[in-house]
């Protein structure tokens, strides 16, 4: 029987066009985050079931590539549910793994760690029009710096590097869980109606002001509350003013540090940043995961319609593997977004070598094989790429084909 | 109740050092591959559970991690096969993922391609020391050619790599299934025999031509032909010489083309390698896979008792998907071995940063953060790995451990 030719449902083979650029951008993430102290680490692709399966998931559960136990553990005739089939599954993302590998290694790691972690996620998602099953994440996280530091430090790494690739005008919008909380508070709203209200707030941007205050009037909120909780959006800016004005209305709604910290973290950032962007200071901005504690990020990029990159602080992620809490904080950027727009302007690695075509006619003899084969040797020396193979009967077709594949420059081998 | 701290069975976390080493060695397996005009590829991880096992998994088959289906797909209750309740496996070599991707993607591929595939495999092995249930590999394939300039560039390739990251002295191993093939027919055994024989013959350099001897002759084989076939082998010597004393004795029963062009390919590399290495004709060379059919070499190197890489032609695999055979040819390092001698012998990586770490006084003023941020930034324009971060009441130890992470400069900032 023929096998099957096309990759697995949802996920893609790579060409060696977009593996080039891939390979530019990873080199460039490598290079950008190690002046900034990161260290890359690496986890196995596969987690422990009970892990990825932790309440933390939530949503994303169902999304687990779920791997069968083996050998005698396994046994499919009796088993009734997925559960007892199943021991392991391919992670989904790189924070719980990067928790685990934490507590795991903590004693051989510097502190605060500062961890540069690329690696594939894998999510049974409905494969759609450039979102696939498998894809590349590239994250840093700092793990034991409970000061803003950790935050500034993100967010020069982050966009220093997307500088370097050439991005620019970009927007960093900047929040705290703790500032949506103290919103919500100070309008009169109750705790245990909090996620539900940021999930309507998280659709400013695509609704407005009159679009949030209906939805949450009609989820039956009381409308002296859903006023008092609008007027905040309306007068607040996007600037250190409007961290201040939110601190004055807030007052003690708020922690005491908070408007203070985020203030610091966007002037340090402004001030000693190397790249074009604009920082913003954002109460809309919401980040889904629950396990956000502190400040929030996310960047915006004129080119998508959405985020190509966030994170934020996650003090208690770590505790679930310890006991003990461990301050945390974190920034992923979209990899593969940035590669498709990449992609989509022709980007050209600068890096890349020249490269020479060496045409060798069909049945030649030794020696002039080898002396092919010591130009190639010098051509090689000298930093060229080069491509030794046997000339076609077409040799015009041949030169276009390698033309099409960037070699421009040809040598030919003749046995007289 | 608290998650899982270590790694699943058999895997492992990757500490920053090794990641270290490794990221350089993938960085000169690109630089010096891209050299040779090979472009790099990539398959997703997952693989369909019908290629996987296609017969030719053989052994392997068992030691494949399975996936379960999903969503309406699954029904565990129902099943009594593991065949009904996975759709997927995670790929165990990348030889299967690249014929798959050869038939997929033809089309938008230089002929002959070329191809470097660095990725993780997965085998659900018995745990042991140093060795992982996923682990690296690094291939270079060249499909499409069908002369020996692909045996020849292969070779070459990958003795220029080895020799760049430090080694020397070491061996390629080279034979050609014909060969193998051709003793046998000669010394008289029937062909269903060979794979049985060639198992026998591969242990020669644990239990050698006596132990092979007594091996055959015991599994029952006519003594005339052990005789006549032992004979071939205590005659022939690693050269050129021991390629011709072949070609002449075994006369017809060889193809016409296999000793010239072993020959050719032996005086090719020796003419224009970089390395310093040696090459070896060895007939009792065997290699395990059943796929190969023509030319196979292995690296042997005195530091390990087994290979540490190896390759050979193997035209008819790519049929398998297309119906149509395509010449193909691979070699493939041992990734995690070269990694795990270079860990032991404490390499540096040459590439390295120099590294800075800026010590903040705790609660240090805004001002005196900024002035910090700005240090780092000329720091890092400068080419160097700046850690910054808060100043520990036990500066001492501090520096120690910054020290033991290759932090051998500090700057210290202060409130006054």
């Amino acid at each position: 029987m023929a096998l099957i030719k096309t990759p697995v449902t949802g996920m893609k083979d790579i060409l060696p066009k977009e593996m080039e650029i891939r390979n530019y951008v990873i080199s460039q993430i490598q290079e950008t985050y190690a002046s900034f102290g990161f260290s890359q680490m690496e986890t196995p692709c596969v987690e422990h079931i009970e892990n990825l399966c932790s309440k933390q998931g939530g949503e994303n559960e169902k999304l687990i590539f779920k791997i069968l136990k083996r050998g005698e553990k396994l046994n499919v005739e009796a088993a009734t549910t997925e559960a007892e089939v199943v021991d392991g599954g391919l992670r989904y993302d790189q924070t719980l793994p990067l928790a685990r590998y934490y507590a795991n290694n903590n004693k051989d790691l510097l502190g605060p760690f500062k961890a540069l972690n690329i690696g594939n996620v894998w999510r049974a998602d409905r494969p759609q029009k450039g979102r696939f099953r498998q894809f590349m994440q590239c994250d840093i996280d700092i793990l034991g710096e409970s000061t803003n530091i950790a935050e500034i430090e993100l967010i020069l790494a982050t966009s220093t590097l997307l500088g370097k690739i050439g991005f620019k005008n970009f927007t960093i919008r900047i929040n705290d869980r703790r500032f949506l909380k103290a919103m919500a508070a100070y309008s009169g709203f109750e705790e245990k109606d909090y996620d539900d209200i940021f999930i309507t707030l998280d659709k400013m941007d695509k609704i407005g002001l009159s679009g949030v205050k209906e939805e949450l009037l009609a989820s039956g909120y009381e409308a002296e509350s859903v006023e008092k909780y609008l007027d905040l959006f309306a007068n607040v800016t996007g600037d250190l003013k409007g961290v201040s004005y939110l601190k004055e209305t807030l007052g003690d709604f708020l922690p005491a540090d908070c408007a203070e910290g985020l203030s610091e973290i966007m002037e340090a950032v402004d001030q000693t940043r190397t790249a074009e962007f604009n920082t913003l200071f954002d109460p809309t901005l919401v980040r889904g995961m629950s396990y956000y504690t502190g400040t929030i990020f996310e960047i915006s990029m004129d080119e998508f319609g959405s985020s190509v990159g966030g994170g934020g602080r996650y003090d208690e992620m770590i505790g679930r593997f310890t006991g003990q809490d461990v301050p945390a904080c974190g920034f992923s950027i979209g990899f593969e977004r940035i590669v498709m727009l990449l992609m989509e302007r022709d980007f050209k690695v600068p890096t890349a070598k020249e490269k020479v075509a060496l045409l060798l006619e069909k049945n030649l003899s030794s020696e002039k094989k080898i002396e092919a084969l010591r130009d190639a040797k010098e051509l090689r020396e000298a930093g060229k790429s080069v491509f030794l193979t046997v000339m076609k009967k077409n040799k015009k077709f041949q030169k276009t084909q390698l033309g099409e594949h960037g070699y421009t420059e040809f040598k030919e081998y003749f046995n007289r």
